[in-house]
């Protein structure tokens, strides 16, 4: 099998080499604790990181540091510390966060929809 | 915030709480090793275990058998035991595989596309 190559379905299945920068971005998006703040600021133009906290039930304070992290550099989300009293930091989709999250919304949708049926068998 | 409702995009933030059978599924698709196997899979419609071996990378045969038991589990990939000598065993995705991987295949393209300018920071 020839990859690295165009497919019928336009997509380059040259994403599956090792070491292919892809492979990289995918890992960090598709992370479930990426792909979580990702979609909460989809639906949130602008949340502070107690927001995001409490609304991605389960992950912790680590993670969602570290899923910060990696998306903000990645060009992903943005940070903004506002100069208020008390200060508070809010992260919001970049341009290229939303462009990727065009993309994801799509598939989310779908797993809401089927995940009864999938997981019912 | 409300959580459960439907947002402007159309996305159900309901995807978010911990337990939902959603978070299960998107757990399953989202590792990088069941994004690569049905990835593979839409390349190339049917591949025998060595094929998808040799195709994705990186994975090991532990880790491949348990991707491809997850997936079939979750009715999104087939395996089919040929009767023919050597015995060999194929696996395809199921139409319901190829809903998911209608949706998964844009996400993929954007990010093969962006990759590059991603890690470039």
């Amino acid at each position: 099998m020839t990859i690295s190559t165009l497919n019928e379905h336009g997509f380059t299945a040259g994403v599956l080499p090792q070491n292919c920068p892809s492979r990289t971005v995918l890992d960090h998006v598709s992370s479930k604790w990426g792909v979580l703040v990702l979609m909460a600021l989809t639906a949130e133009p602008t949340l502070r990181w107690s927001e995001l906290r409490r609304t991605i039930e389960g992950v912790s304070e680590k993670m969602l540091a570290q899923t910060l992290r990696t998306l903000e550099g990645d060009g992903l989300v943005s940070r903004h510390a506002r100069p208020v009293i008390p200060p508070h930091v809010e992260y919001s989709l970049t341009p290229r966060g939303r462009d990727l999250t065009e993309r994801l919304v799509p598939l989310m949708d779908w797993i809401a929809a089927n995940a009864d049926d999938i997981l019912a068998g």
